[in-house]
């Protein structure tokens, strides 16, 4: 079977591995229906991160379940599942407070567990997952075809938003800043608008991302940025937001994320910081912004988030606005790179 | 009248001042019947904060009421009133957010207002308080002498304990730490308590400190440090703590609040920041810690622990282990300085 494989800067190719079988009695093998390209996976493409050795890609999926190992009791042969960017046991006591990115055997996609097997990539025809019961989730029934794309932003970019805005409490009546037009920006826009925000103020000088965000639900935008952006947001919410979600990890973004926060206020942050600054302790302290985020524990969001896909509530999948086949796996990051496409979805 | 100046490190004296008197429709005079000194007055004392010109200090009190100005309406001569640590006016959008430390026109005693004169301490006889209504905070009824300390820790101390357990939101069957066992620390501890934490930590190394922990509901005393302290911490919480409250401000105090908080908790943290560091972004992302809390908005919490003490709920009046005249404040800083007693309360 075909998988993806990241050898270094702006080189990722297919690659021959052998067909994909239960080694463990937790595993599940799942034939891949749609991945996808993150953002994240651009830091060993573009050189900003090193490669040290090729590296499996893809950390989002949705599948077909094809063999279950002997110890899975939570989904079957044939069930359609959502893979959470992260594996996790779903026993262990980070994954029962919530926090399964910090499972004490889990780890993630293309990467190593910290306790049994390296995990495949998703960028894939077949993916092995171990610990299938405590990382996938199974929808009621197989979905509409239609509905893929925004069932696989759940594997990431909508969990991710989501938690940005769950992370800085947004509730109904907020006054909301999102910083970062990308996938996950996007999501947050949603996320927010759905959580009962009143004012959502979308950061964005694309067009076309810019009119997505006013789908998603974004009441304004903002298009200038520095001091001056952080001067129109305040003017904008009388005085700056009471929840800001910083959806990017640059210096630049959580600058402009930490200025647009009102006193009191509640910054919410998953951009994987990328070269950004510690938090500044006394500015936070006299002004009383908190600051709350992380990596974003996608599989505790998963059952929430699916009902609201499948009820109509949110329909996140035109964040995905170009299709590739796995075999065009490099034009996805190609074009992704150079931004002529907000997020890549691939299809085996 | 008599009030008190720090002329710089080691020098404290009292100084004599006008009689106070209503400059601003907005003023109150209020006649001192307890002050006391805070941890904070000693940086400058200790020589740690420059003083470039003399100082009157104090920032906590309670008193009655003797003279209002015209536009007064809350309070009366005869009113016995708190006075938070901050002056706010009560009616800017800050205060409306409850973040009046963040008061558009306030500002602390003994220092300047943002909008409007110079404001007394309260280390004295006499304050003359700016916006009386937005700051000052009158008992149903003059009380009993005996609640006199209790009262007055309200001004700081309990508030802001208060303020880094909420923060920090502990609630219902938390394991929380304490870090610092200071007169706030003391007071978070009571907080923790109150709001229903299940296991309350306290680090202290001092056993009158320890006791009186215990008197206020720490279930645990830890008293060893750093890395030792954190793996005791861990050990005896199965883990890290839900919330970890950081009453200190020092770079050791908070480096052990961040090791001793688990995956996904929350510091809480309100010990004004002395030399420490930054705040790790990497390491509370990856950890999805969240970190709230500032320079406590005690008047926002007034009306409620004012409640919880005058109906018997908590009684936090003991941090006050020593009393001294208004004459003997240099004793009184002597005696703090030196660590003989927790907090001096000061009667004119």
């Amino acid at each position: 079977m075909r998988g993806t494989v990241l050898h270094g800067a702006g080189d990722v190719r297919l690659a021959e591995f052998p067909d994909p079988a239960v080694r463990l009695p937790t595993d599940t093998v799942v034939r891949v229906v749609a991945s996808c390209v993150c953002g994240s996976d651009l830091w060993g493409y573009r050189g900003i991160s090193p490669v040290a050795e090729p590296k499996r890609m893809g950390h989002e999926f949705v599948g077909v379940v094809e063999e279950v190992g002997a110890e899975v009791t939570t989904v079957r042969p044939g069930d359609f599942v959502i893979a959470p960017f992260a594996v996790s046991d779903g026993t262990c006591v980070h994954c029962r407070n919530g926090i399964h990115t910090s499972c004490e055997r889990g780890g993630y996609w293309g990467g190593q567990a910290r306790v049994g097997h390296d995990i495949d990539g998703g960028q894939a025809e077949y993916v092995v997952s171990p610990f299938a019961d405590g990382t996938l989730v199974a929808t009621p029934e197989v979905p509409d075809a239609a509905l893929v794309p925004s069932l696989l932003t759940l594997s990431d970019v909508m969990g991710t938003g989501h938690h940005a805005a769950v992370a800085a409490g947004v509730g109904p009546g907020d006054k909301v800043v999102v910083v970062g037009d990308g996938a996950v920006g996007l999501c947050a826009v949603l996320a927010a608008a759905r959580l009962g925000a009143e004012r959502v103020v979308a950061m964005s000088r694309h067009a076309d991302r810019q009119a997505l965000a006013r789908t998603f639900g974004a009441t304004d935008i903002v298009a200038t940025r520095g001091d001056e952006g952080v001067a129109e947001v305040r003017d904008l919410l009388g005085g700056g937001a009471d929840a800001v979600l910083e959806c990017v990890g640059t210096k630049e973004s959580m600058d402009q994320a930490l200025h647009t926060v009102r006193p009191g206020g509640r910054l919410g942050y998953v951009g994987v910081p990328a070269g950004g600054p510690e938090f500044p302790v006394r500015h936070l302290f006299s002004n009383n912004i908190s600051v709350r985020g992380g990596v974003a524990p996608v599989r505790a969001y998963l059952p929430e988030l699916l009902a609201a896909v499948l009820a109509g509530e949110i329909n996140p999948g035109p964040v995905f606005d170009a299709e590739y086949a796995l075999a065009s796996v490099a034009d996805a990051y190609t074009d992704m790179d150079n931004r002529k496409v907000i997020k890549p979805l691939l299809r085996p």
